[in-house]
């Protein structure tokens, strides 16, 4: 049987973020669908709009999990929202809906995601992120790409 | 700017049904899909199982959110597969992606989800499910899809 | 070794309701503590503040788990106060807290609660609430609470 | 009118633990019950266990927010047992109900913790644990409920 599933990488990072991460971010997304793979993020702005964009521009999937229970909360370059109305929660199943997960800066959020990334021993790559054990330090978003689909 | 958003319908039923449910749901699916609308469900067996397979078949989208915590228990027709982990707390994550819910039979768990629904005014209709006050009773798949849609 | 577990019972009802419906939650939790059980709810007014408001009376333990982030939300007799910042999903753990779930009034929250309580065969007694298969229809407080207690 | 409310401090840490790090934690449970503030945790075993044992030793209140639907999970210390089914998007809870947060030891379960805890803007003192921006690093468990009580 076809299989229809289309595998996902988590981007996490700030809902604010500098020109630097926005640009990572979009190239991120753009190298992520050229894959065939989709972009699930936190559905909000900064380093999630940014990886949303870029996936768009080559026709990738974008899920968002807002924490409100408002879809306009939504960055416009999500395709499937979903507002979970579970708070920073929703940082957990965000992290669980990936097979790896690219970090882009970020805060005590991007932090929380880390966390459940390792824990759960899915690859983790960063760029400008917080820097801890098994947080793989990419050099550019396309060796992020590369290190987490390789694993 | 081009919106991308794509617009859900939440189809809600147990996960073991009969073939008669099956074919509502796999028709239901067909005549969303027809209207660009994707299923939104639990990602399971049975009714879920049986709408996404009819989405598929017209070029539609899928998204399955998962009790568990493991990808492998999502029917083969889900596209986006979110092992949520939160077990049937996930119900209320369903009915809130959808702009409508669409019940077709189902037992307690298909009645929280109609509570939820009905509890935030999303437009509700049933093919032999649960009697209630606001549960439009619709005569056919195509009657649910147009009761919804036009709501 | 001593067991410091104080087994719980969830009292679930519309957060306004008649003073018919408050002197039956009242009573419910008088009842209970009596007995030694906590009341578990949602933490905010109508049967949920008269449950904990009884309870307090006879001694007892009042658990309240709210649905939004802010602990102001809580009624004053809540002992135990956890914002939990989930929204509506929040139901299905302050039914999956109690031994046995009391049901006084409500709309369509409750409803969601019953439906999640029977969906796990918890024993529930309902005073004026809704029709279910599976819901005792209680006569009294005191058969709600014989009801649960037996079960 | 008299307030029922009892304060909650959330301590975390492995489910697994050293012997230090449960000598601190049954310290930190009992300086806790002493101060009149109850103990909110993971409820299971480790640090945690340790904790509430302490607090019960003082006549303090334990509250247990489990990771998963069974109940037996929890330790023989916990009063009040809440079992979330949410798995870890638990962690956000413990932290959410503690007017401050003590972490001793733990892992990247810990961490998610931590990274919540600061994202919320509350005190947080730790004993021997993640070194973060914003953890104040205790010299005792003395110090460490010293540090968060008076935040």
């Amino acid at each position: 049987m076809k299989d229809f599933r289309i595998p996902l990488v988590a981007v996490i990072g700030g809902a604010r973020c500098s020109e630097q991460e926005a640009a990572w971010a979009e190239a991120v997304g753009r190298l992520l669908a050229r894959q065939g793979f989709g972009v699930v993020c936190g559905g909000r702005g900064g380093v999630m709009a940014a990886a949303c964009k870029g996936a768009n521009q080559m026709g990738g999937v974008t899920v968002g999990l807002l924490p409100g229970e408002d879809d306009g909360e939504a960055n416009p370059w999500v395709q499937i929202v979903l507002p979970t109305g579970l708070g920073e929660a929703r940082n957990a199943l965000v992290v669980r809906a990936g097979v790896g997960v690219i970090a882009i800066g970020g805060g005590y959020g991007t932090l929380s995601e880390l966390a459940f990334a390792l824990k759960w021993g899915k690859p983790v790559a960063g760029l400008g992120t917080w820097e801890l054990p098994g947080v793989y330090a990419a050099a550019s978003p396309q060796d992020a790409v590369q290190y987490v689909l390789a694993s």
